[in-house]
């Protein structure tokens, strides 16, 4: 926990925050921190600054806070993912959020497995906690957004324009493009990225996303595991923001 | 598996290779390779190439091998990272194998569990396999080597100079540089990059590594989890590499 998370509904009338469960076992068990300590901390979708532990004991935690800064920078990427395996899931989710991604769509292709729509790691509440673990990893406070589309064919050619930015570059990941990935492209314009599941996107699908404005790029000869790759490829596309 | 990756001593005196354990498994249950199955294939530290099934069972499988590439060209990048966890070790190594890394230096440092020195994922054989399946994973051949290294101001005042490239560029991770990571460094010379543990160097850490001639270099505000800090810095330092 590089920043610690308050939400809305932690603050009493009294302007003071009141937290208990994970973030409480986190501050007594991990940092082991004592009244009069100061850490890093933020409010959800808002303002990052300092919190003050005022009391703490087995049942919660008080705490002062004030923000003086804004978030960091979001990386203008909307990111589109074929639903990867359930603990692969979790970890591009991580990936993705740290990396300050604010719009995840997952979609279905097929090399996608059924059952992988089935899985718990996609309800909501067990979304929600990774995304704030991952917030929290990154010092950040924005919550990305997800969606996730059941029909690949309608969501590549009907649904994906509406639903990103206009004049975004768009790219997808292909093993066999020679493009490589634009070095910091999304600091000059917003990206669409779309990454597909192991073993890649089949014939068909690579000729749908040229077909509606996608070109393919490549990180390279080496194949990378999802998680690592949606990070290199973030990565690369926002490396000129890092500067 | 996107490659398959034969040993020396998988060859019988008629040329071809038999293989047994998580390779056949993974043939027979993920791949469900029937004879006559192309797949992609090398040679432990040596070529790469197409292998041809000849014969599965439940105790193994005979194949046919020809190489006719060089592997792909490993990342001119030498990693020193603090040791991490058990668990993030394996993926710390993982992420490194996968970007072509091919020389990773453990160390001790002042945020550094001692009791990650004990673990069993450092035992010879679990990192041989760890290393085994991440050359599968990206189509490598070429065992990385590790070093370990239990006193820190040792390593870096008197070893790491003689242990890496002569006039390569030498950075170290710091989430407080100003300076970003070089972007496609390690494709016009040698880099040695230093990547702390979690909670990062402590001050004199930093002095360390300065008065020895590393530079501190940042990947921008947000922090990541090591493996996809080490992932991250690689992916920048190679990018030029993959064009």
């Amino acid at each position: 926990m590089n920043l610690l998370l308050f939400e809305p509904e932690d603050f009493l009338p009294d302007g003071t925050a009141r937290i208990s469960g994970r973030r409480l076992k986190q501050l007594r068990e991990v940092i082991k921190a004592a009244p009069g300590k100061l850490c890093k901390a933020g409010i959800l979708n808002g303002g990052v600054g300092c919190a003050e532990l005022l009391h703490i004991d087995e049942a919660e935690a008080r705490l002062r806070f004030e923000a003086h800064d804004a978030p960091p920078e979001a990386l203008d990427v909307t990111l589109l993912c074929a639903l990867p395996r359930p603990l692969t899931f979790v970890k591009v989710l991580h990936s993705a959020t740290t990396c300050g991604v604010k719009k995840i769509h997952f979609f279905h292709s097929a090399k996608v497995e059924k059952s992988y729509w089935q899985s718990s790691k996609l309800a909501t509440e067990a979304i929600r906690e990774e995304l704030l673990l991952a917030l929290e990893q990154c010092g950040d406070t924005v919550l990305p957004e997800l969606f996730f589309h059941r029909r690949f064919r309608r969501f590549v050619e009907d649904e994906v324009l509406g639903l990103t930015p206009e004049g975004a570059l768009r790219i997808f990941g292909s093993p066999a493009a020679t493009a490589p990935v634009p070095v910091g492209a999304a600091s000059s314009s917003p990206v669409v990225l779309a990454v597909g599941p192991e073993g890649g996107f089949n014939e068909f699908e690579e000729r749908l996303w040229s077909d509606n404005g996608f070109r393919a790029v490549t990180l390279g000869r080496r194949i990378l595991r999802s998680e690592f790759a949606v990070n290199a490829f973030l990565t690369v596309l926002g490396v000129a923001a890092a500067r």
